[in-house]
This record gives structure tokens, sequence and C-alpha cells, in this order.
């Protein structure tokens, strides 16, 4: 649908949010008609917010998550265990585990996984700094949180040759039978390697 | 689900998006860590274009229609006629009136309908400079465009009183099957209207 608009302020504010990634012109109409109801300082605010965001905001020194400082809140947590590091995608991965509240150590965000595809190789993501940090021999276990996808496959057989040379244990996140799935209707792989990598029906009362 | 930020400035922008209709939190982070992708110089643009949107924006001294001067593109337009206003709710509505290309005239933005539930009076809308622009004598004819709702019905009724003073056509928009649609799930009260309003078969030809 061509749209006439009578204003050039409002077509540029539907073209600068028909840009988001899911927002088609029509929803980007309605969200600008919306936001010319607002107060004018309400909508001042939240031009500001997203231009500070950009501009002021930092990625950890040591993890590579997002921050307002050097180093994030997750790494300057005392209360959090030094000796495992989760190696994580990206920033939003590390917000979903952290939503599981099963994981109290460090993180370490990779910044994507390998894809020949889409030209990432290995020197495009933070891979050589997490070499580094587990060299600094305070680190235990690392534990690869990424993609159950090929790509995933492949940086984390990557990363746990990179990390061969060191005294560390490397533990991959299971796979298996999603919680509340029936079994009719899981795939084979899937359920194949939830067969494989049974554990003992005990250690189920653990958690 | 209750989201940990280790970012307030990230926290800040979700909140920001969180707030327009139909952007939950979950669709409201992603289209951060998308902006947070781009370049800053276009972050910042997309944030100055909403500010100047709002600030600059203003409404057609004619018709009320959304401009970016004192008076609209459509009421400076002279191949447009003036002796023709089709009355609608809001500038979303001239937009869609527009696009049917049907009409060529001027028009008027009310600026909502009649509703006591939500506390609109006719005092509210723009319905006394409608009144002013009918009785200049200019116009023959104003095309009631409203929603065919019970507080469009009410609006339609009003105006239809107090411009009953003047001498001048006053007609709506005719309410039937829409196009496209089955006569089989057509709602009784569309149906009943639309055989009410039947139009001679040969004047169909017309468009």
């Amino acid at each position: 649908m061509s749209q006439q608009y009578s204003s050039a302020l409002l077509e540029n504010a539907v073209n600068e949010f028909a840009k988001l990634p899911g927002i088609g012109r029509k929803t980007a109409l309605r969200l600008v008609l919306h936001l010319l109801r607002q107060e004018e300082e309400e909508v001042e605010n939240f031009g500001n917010t997203i231009i500070r965001l950009r501009k002021e905001i930092k990625y950890c020194r040591v993890c590579h998550n997002i921050s307002d400082r050097e180093i994030c809140s997750l790494c300057e947590d005392t209360s959090r265990d030094d000796k495992v590091i989760c190696v994580v995608e990206n920033i939003k991965e590390v917000m979903v585990v952290e939503n599981t509240h099963q994981f109290k150590g460090r993180y370490h965000v990779l910044g994507g996984v390998i894809s020949p595809m889409d030209g990432i190789g290995p020197a495009d993501l933070e891979i050589d700094s997490l070499v580094s940090r587990v060299a600094s021999g305070e680190i235990k276990e690392v534990i690869l949180a990424l993609s159950a996808t090929m790509e995933g496959d492949t940086t984390n057989f990557y990363i746990y040759r990179k990390l061969a040379p060191y005294n560390v244990n490397i533990s991959i996140i299971a796979r298996g039978v999603s919680v509340g799935d029936e079994l009719e209707y899981t795939d084979e792989v899937t359920l194949g390697r939830s067969i494989v990598n049974r554990i003992p029906f005990n250690e189920t009362f653990k958690n």
C-alpha cells in the first residue's frame, strides 16, 4: 500500500520506524501516530534515550557483555563463582541463561558463532580473549552454551580444540527432549541424543 | 518473564520501546539490540527524527490535518474541488480516503467522534470550525465518512443537525457488503442495509 503523507516530518518518522526488524510501514505509521498523541517531553525523552543508548553503551572488557561501565555488573559481582565460565553467542543469551537462575559463574560473550556462509571466522569472535582467560589458570570449567545448530557445533569444537592444552574441564549444555514436550512429536535426532546422554534417575532429584 | 539487564541504558531503552502500543518487552528488547548493531549516526538520526516530529509538527488551520506548514498540502492543492468536504475522524482516515483515489475535494478532520463513554463531547471536536467552513457558503456537499459504529452514527447525526440551517447537501458513505465478501458470511445488519440502500445496476457502470 503506497501512502500519501501530507507531512515530510511524518514520512521521515515512518521511514525510520519501518527500518526496524519486524516493523512494516503500517505498524510504523501506527507507532508514529501514537507518539504524536504523547506529550512533547515524553517523546523527547524517548528519542534521547535511544541516542544515549547507542552513544554511551560499553562492552565489558572481561566478558564482552553489554555494560554501562568498563567492567559489567556480572563480572564485578563478588558473589559469583570465578572458576566457571559460561560461553554464549551474544548478550541476549546472557539474559536467557541468567533468567534460568541455574548459573552463578561468569560469562564470556563470543559475539556470534563461526559461520563461513556469513563470512564469520574464528578471528571475528572473542575466542582469543576466552583462551587468555582460561590461560590465566583460575578457571576450572568452561560451559559451552551455544545454539544446537551446525554453526554452534562447529564453534564448540573449535573452542574445545583451542582449550585442549589447558587444564580445564569443558562441558556442553544437555541436548534432549524439551520440558513439557510429548515424545511422539520429538524429532528423532533430539530423541536419539537424549537416549545416548541419559543420566541416572536419582540424579534428577538434585534440582 | 522478568529480565535482568546488566545495563541501565539498555533497560531505559527497552522501557521506552515497551510503552509503544503492541510492543511487549520481548519485542522491545529485540528492537533495542537491533539499534545497538547499527551505526551511531543512524541511531542518532532515528532519535532526532522522532523528537523533531513531535516538536515541529503542525495541524492545518483549515482542515486540522497533520502538516509541516500552517496550511496542509491537501488544502493548498488548487487542483482539488473546493465545493466538497469529506469529514473524517482523524489524520489516519485522511490517508485511507486518499488511498482510494476516489475523492478529490477537501477534508475536515474532527479529531475523533462523540463518545460519552470516553468523555468526548461535541465541544472536544472540530465541529464548530466545520460549521464555519460551511457557513462561508462555498461548500455544496459535505460527505460524512466516519466509522460505522454507534459513536460514528451519533456524530453523523449531530453534524447533520448543526448543518441543517445551511444550504448544503449532506451525504454519508455507503454501508454494504464489503467487496470480495461472500454473502453467506455477511452479518444481517450490513446485508439488510445493503438491500435497503440498493442502487440501479446501471449506475455501477459509472466507475
